[in-house]
């Protein structure tokens, strides 16, 4: 079984130097000075001053021609010049969990145009999901970009897009975490 | 945070008692007396034989007007003349997984007929869904049934409709483990 499950733990070291944290909905997170990604299990891990636990998952909206337009586009994470990373968890109400799919994938795409915001940005703005309303963790979603600090701009503008929209007045917990690649 | 981690834990004692566990596709189950369901964390249960973990979450494919449908009928489990239980875990391909939602969506329901197969035997089968696929469980799904003895054989047929559909061929392991309330 290949492991999924990944832990962003927040201490003393790790791959991505914190620039800093901040609290858009809700609580916030302790602050840290780096944040190390690592491949993790179900157990919590007791590293850092907190993690994070999340897990690559299936599509949940993206319908067949959005993918391959995504997919035709796309960068990979760790590309030498994507030396800035954000790392935004946030977690949705109860209301929105309780709509039907039809009802989640109306407000995601056909109103708030997540996925085609996305689209505008690529190859610039690296982008991977990872799911943790299942894990009982704190947070539904761990968002990780990617991206030249050229494209800081472009990034502000995506970031600002997606809180405009009515997918946003679902979500009740955000917290954006900015850092730099490190050298270990 | 409410706790929405079961563990299904085949052992030497339970509120369940199994009569028969059979091996439909892949490798099967340990053969246990009894089958307890309790609240579970993301820690792996070192109780019972073998331990299945599965978790509550949102609905994945039902839409608005069918989940109005399913909710007008359906029956809670619990019920005290639904005596026999059936507990079927599957598995289903990296081919599923990789497919686009509307694609999944496509052969669940407008080819497979998943939800509306399912409203035919309510109220007398009640359901609940179970998805560890995220947990880095063996299986995707668990699925768990209760019903009164005279629905007996509604219930095979149920069973028997899922196994003919298109969806189905995307299963790639299935045990399906059959139990009688057990007075602890």
């Amino acid at each position: 079984m290949i492991d999924k499950i990944f832990d962003f733990v927040g201490g003393d070291n790790g791959q991505w130097k914190v620039q800093r944290i901040t609290k858009v909905i809700g609580d916030s997170l302790g602050n840290v000075p780096f944040v190390r990604i690592m491949p993790g299990g179900t157990q919590k891990s007791n590293e850092g001053l907190w993690t994070l636990k999340g897990v690559r998952s299936n599509l949940r909206y993206t319908e067949k021609d959005e993918e391959d337009k995504l997919v035709a586009i796309q960068a990979g994470l760790g590309r030498p010049e994507a030396t800035c990373a954000a790392l935004i968890p946030i977690r949705k109400s109860e209301d929105w969990w309780s709509l039907a799919q039809d009802d989640r994938r109306r407000i995601f795409e056909t109103q708030s145009q997540h996925i085609n915001t996305g689209l505008k940005y690529l190859p610039a703005i690296a982008r991977r999901l990872y799911h943790c309303r299942d894990l009982n963790e704190p947070f539904d979603f761990l968002t990780w970009f990617e991206y030249a600090p050229k494209h800081a701009d472009a990034f502000e503008e995506l970031v600002a897009a997606l809180r405009k929209t009515q997918e946003w007045e679902y979500v009740v917990r955000e917290v954006d975490i900015r850092l730099i690649r490190a050298t270990e």
